[in-house]
């Protein structure tokens, strides 16, 4: 068993870095605060008696040698990047449990036969660098190398700089690197566990997703004596989008998921008609087929609006992250380890990208989950209890165990 | 006869202060490119034997003498500062047609009987500082100085402070001062002169304006496994006002406007599901009975929208400038300068506010449009022909010299 009450203890350490007012946390991406929060994840690596390495994308291995070196590493880790307004689990969750599994198995003075890797991915969240997940795709091979450093912020900064800026732009290739299978710990971030009233999701796969851009230009021109005939309002054309987005997600339940986060109108003057406006939606489902049939409703729908009002369009996709389904055996490993410790527990599909959904290109890899107040994440207000977050890692250790022996 | 070349020369001289890569100007209000516009005009007052001064809220007046110096002088002006993207004239055109009339007044040796000033009024756009209008309106008694001192920018910064920062906080008392008469020169901002084939405007008033401030907030949550039907999104709320915000002017045609050109997403992270949104809302017409109307509209939908999406709903009226009624006896000495000149003219509503819509509840006022390309205004590409530009300057010069010499 972990110890629950010093996993708890790290995690409200590890959220003081970014904490904000509201009880959450601010840590972008390659910021000074991700410097700081990586920097204190490895002084406790250390500190545990792990090695450390970085690769060029800033990922970084803690390792806990096994019996056997030789056999590839079982792995486990998240990302402690967060939300503008994030929360204390996000992430962060799955790297401490990963520490807190080689804290254990020090207390226990348990040798596992393969080495215990725990790893924090660079750029989880995509939302300082779009898209989400960079660092563990180029790892998996999804993305090139040159593709994940030249990722840029809203000022233009790309994540290349930023890695040499605070420190963390490894010498290790990215990628490359085998593990024996690969486990994440992480809140659910919807409200089903909670729901049904279970502690652990046995995470089967995640629904698919598909990231856009899009950008509508009209003509700037003076709010008071222009006519309503002659405007060409890129507001009111990305604001018509934003209401079918909207209709999108409804048309597809149960399931479907259609959101617009991001929005940037220019001038952005109270008296001048918005002459360009940027906005980015995020579609999801966990069926493949729905998913191309909402992107060809957004399209259809984007180029009647634009034509309607007299607007250029321009709409890329710039992500696109099919459903995944998690290594069998993982899975049943994680449902085992949920078994043996009595908690209850259901199958669940995850509504959010992760990690894991990568490295499941490259090792046989699953999730465990432990649900969050009200399903609510991305949002300072995030919460869990400590007899779920110690369930979660418990569960972590069992499966990890055993395929570390296996 | 004004020289037209040596205006045309003052204004593309003027218009290199923030010259923007599209051929426009980008002079917010207080910067250190308005202080590099006011010491210009400043300069350019003084060679031509003007005393300047400014008062308290950074107005400048420059005044050539007149045979009687206890006459009330004759004023005319606008302002230097422009929208983000804004044009070389909307403006700076008013400020440098006064300049020109002293100009010619001192090429003809020419004595008037009353003093004739040239003002520049600070913050006209309520672009960077909201209202617009402000000093002007300060002057007024519209608004009390310390209103006027406090309006702030988006980073909070205040107009007193910027004022003090950038050297135009005068001493003078703001408001007080008598004019005998006061003219502005501007461009139309609107398609309507260059349609009837008109080269002056008679501006007879302007169009009354509402402007309002709305925050609608949410709930920030994930944008993946948050199901459609729990949330809060405060941009899809948002979105839907700004439709009905383009309903509500086209509902009162002919000449309502109704625009929303400032808008702020916050957490603005793609895969978050917004929880707030700050946007302004621009509502113009004629008749106050309709912009009460629209105003009512405005409330009840707005209150439906947040209430059919779970949202708080902040809505503030900012700002109401009520119709205008120009002087009819400065309106008929501007409608004489036409006639004399042989100019094609028609009487025209202005449909921007202007500096003169305040000044004219302070001294006899009208004004003199002329037309711009396409309707075109608030936008970079805003242009005006050197003949229309100088038969806006000569009509302006008739005028005054007409009142001066009343
Ligand atoms: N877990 C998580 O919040 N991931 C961010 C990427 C996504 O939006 O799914
Ligand atoms: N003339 C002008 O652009 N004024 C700005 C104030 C308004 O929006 O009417």
């Amino acid at each position: 068993r972990i110890n629950g009450e010093r996993l708890w203890q790290s995690l409200m350490e590890m959220a003081k870095i970014g904490a904000t007012e509201k009880g959450g946390v601010c840590r972008l991406a390659l910021t000074d605060l991700d410097r700081q929060g990586r920097d204190l994840f490895v002084r406790w690596c250390k500190e545990a008696g792990c090695t450390v390495s970085v690769d060029r994308m800033g990922n970084i291995f803690a390792r806990r040698p096994g019996r056997d070196n030789s056999l590839p590493p079982i792995g486990t880790g998240s990302h402690l990047d967060s939300q503008p307004t994030g929360g204390k689990f996000d992430g962060v969750y799955g790297v401490l449990a990963g520490l807190e599994v080689i804290r254990t198995l020090n207390d226990m003075n348990y040798e596992t036969a393969a080495p215990v890797e725990v790893v924090v991915w660079t750029n989880e969240e995509g939302s300082r660098f779009a898209p989400a997940m960079v660092a563990s795709g180029v790892f998996a091979g999804v993305f090139d190398e040159e593709y994940g450093l030249t990722r840029k912020d809203l000022d233009g900064k790309t994540m290349g700089e930023e890695l040499q800026r605070i420190g963390y732009a490894g010498d290790l290739p990215v990628g490359g690197r085998k593990f024996g299978a690969f486990f994440e710990a992480h809140i659910e971030q919807g409200p089903i566990l909670e729901a049904e009233q279970k502690t652990i999701g046995i995470v089967q796969g995640a629904q698919g997703q598909r990231w856009y851009e899009i950008t509508m230009t009209g003509q700037e021109a003076h709010a008071g004596p222009t006519p309503m005939r002659r405007r060409k309002d890129a507001l009111l054309g990305a604001s018509r989008i934003v209401h079918e987005v909207n209709r999108i997600g409804l048309a597809h339940q149960p399931y479907a998921c259609a959101t617009v986060g991001l929005m940037q109108v220019s001038p952005n003057s109270r008296n001048t008609i918005p002459g360009k406006v940027f906005f980015t939606v995020d579609f999801r489902h966990p069926d493949d087929a729905t998913l191309s049939k909402m992107d060809a409703e957004l399209r259809a729908c984007a180029s009647r609006i634009a034509e309607e009002i007299g607007l250029q369009l321009q709409l890329e996709q710039i992500w696109y992250s099919p459903p995944v389904a998690f290594d069998k055996a993982c899975v049943s490993a994680v449902q085992s380890g949920a078994e043996t410790l009595g908690y209850e527990n259901m199958p669940i599909i995850s509504g959010a990208g992760h990690d894991s959904c990568y490295i499941a290109r490259v090792a046989p890899t699953a999730m465990v989950f432990v649900p969050c107040a009200d399903g609510i994440s991305h949002n300072e207000v995030e919460s869990a209890t400590p007899r779920d977050i110690a369930a979660g890692c418990n569960v972590l250790l069992q499966a990890m165990i055993a395929r570390a022996n296996a």
